[in-house]
């Protein structure tokens, strides 16, 4: 765990400087406000763990993690707007609109998803990464963002709302975390793998590690939201049963998603096999810390 | 005027097969809805003008021109939007979310600002585009979004509404002007001389040529509202008048707004001078439609 920190702690420092706080002022506000509020930056420690894995520098991957959390928080305060999801609070703070108004919400949103673009390009080293490997990371990015990422699964989530679980099943609940979760999660490993320097095979493996740890976050996620209650969880247990969401234990049953959970934990680690085994720790504990949390 | 036609009709067939109707299915209608709802295309056939002026090829921009034109489509849904400027009509159709709801017009926003930089980066061609040029090119297109562009011109003129003409100059109006609309042109000329293979001087002086005609534009576009009656416009004249909004001919005056407008046109005439006359004759006769339009 001591490396997830050591790394997040980086990767908060390298954010903060990247959106420096200056004219126009509000917009900077509000872009840093969502930007520097926290949160785990498991898709950044990602990046450069799959960085580091295939031989790559900390410093290499840097740029590409930084670019992947601002896309991340875009998703998150866009999704966030009254128009969308209508949430209040975010990891306990206001959300953007209602700090800032929804106008510069959408507008910081924006400023996030072009900016992350220009990090990536202009930030990542010429002299370590060559110019191929940055066009190619920025193809991946904005696939993950778009109507075969991000976007498709919020656009198919909120189209599913009050839809009978009879209507639709497994597929179409896989269809919506692979988008919303899983796309920028392999974005991130995939990055941080091409601007390491990563072979063809390496990139593919470590895409479908991240694809099965996205898909293992939300397993856990559903199931801690029946099992535990809303002081263990630091938030309100059971509001995707009241909300009627769609989860895995409504579809596949409680034990049968467990067995899922673990499935899906095998095989992330799977992908690790053919890794010097000291270098791909971090991954390693990444997934169990994702299998095994109890908040 | 031929030129611009020709061209505007490729870019418009680009345009459709660049973002088929594919699944999930509303969001592709929502972005093909207002990317292929008309308008004049002066932004990609900026692009392809300033490409071919340099020697490049209509092919070798058109993933550029394309990209330029999804940004522009992008702000204007977002601005549109009820928390933003609140539009109905655009083009005298229903805005984006007129027609798809609020939720999805941000959502189709986003995807075509992600799109955008994903065209731009697989669908250049890399056996005549050097991987540097496309990384210039895919820098200059996100500053140009961010809070160095149109993010900065929208969240400026947002929060100068209702201000008192004596508290705020020419210059302020200048900066909303530059960011709004000077800013993506200036990336549309610059886009297309760095694909094209411009020289760095030739790539500076299209990028004060845009700017050039981008301040024009919206010279002309105030005196227009003053001197124009709405049938003569094909929209409401006095707009801006009754609006309060800040405009040239409110601040210098409908004679100094004249002359500045001639001396931007000769400004911009002025960086085509070093360039071969046939070559330029497509960009001479955009300054000149910009500057001489009666609608």
């Amino acid at each position: 765990m001591s490396y997830i920190i050591t790394k997040a702690e980086s990767v908060n420092k390298a954010l903060d400087s990247a959106v420096p706080l200056r004219e126009p002022l509000k917009i900077h506000e509000a872009m840093r406000y969502s930007l520097l509020a926290g949160g785990k930056r498991v898709r950044p420690v990602l990046c450069i763990a799959a960085c580091e894995l295939v031989g790559g520098d900390e410093s290499t991957a840097m740029p590409a993690a930084c670019a992947v959390e601002m896309i991340h928080t875009m998703s998150l305060i866009h999704d966030d707007l009254p128009c969308m999801d209508n949430d209040d609070l975010r990891r306990g703070k206001p959300t953007n609109h209602k700090v800032f108004g929804e106008d510069v919400a959408v507008l910081a949103g924006d400023a996030l998803l072009s900016f992350a673009f220009e990090h990536l390009a202009l930030a990542t080293s010429s002299d370590v990464v060559s110019p191929v490997r940055v066009v190619r990371a920025i193809g991946e990015l904005a696939k993950a963002i778009g109507t075969e990422g991000l976007v498709a699964g919020q656009v198919v989530d909120i189209s599913s709302e009050g839809l009978d679980l009879n209507d639709v099943g497994l597929e179409h609940l896989e269809y919506i975390h692979l988008h919303k979760t899983a796309a920028l999660l392999e974005a991130s490993a995939v990055l941080g793998a091409i601007v390491g320097g990563g072979s063809d095979d390496e990139i593919e493996r470590l895409r479908k590690f991240a694809r099965c740890i996205g898909l293992l976050f939300q397993v856990v996620d559903d199931i801690l939201d029946v099992t535990k209650s809303s002081k263990e969880l630091g938030k309100t247990a059971g509001k995707d049963l009241i909300a009627d969401k769609l989860t895995y234990p409504k579809i596949m049953g409680l034990e049968k998603s467990r067995e899922f959970a673990e499935k899906l934990n095998k095989e992330a680690r799977d992908q690790l096999l053919g890794f010097d085994s000291d270098k791909a720790a971090p991954l390693l504990a990444l997934a169990n810390y994702i299998a095994y949390r109890q908040n």
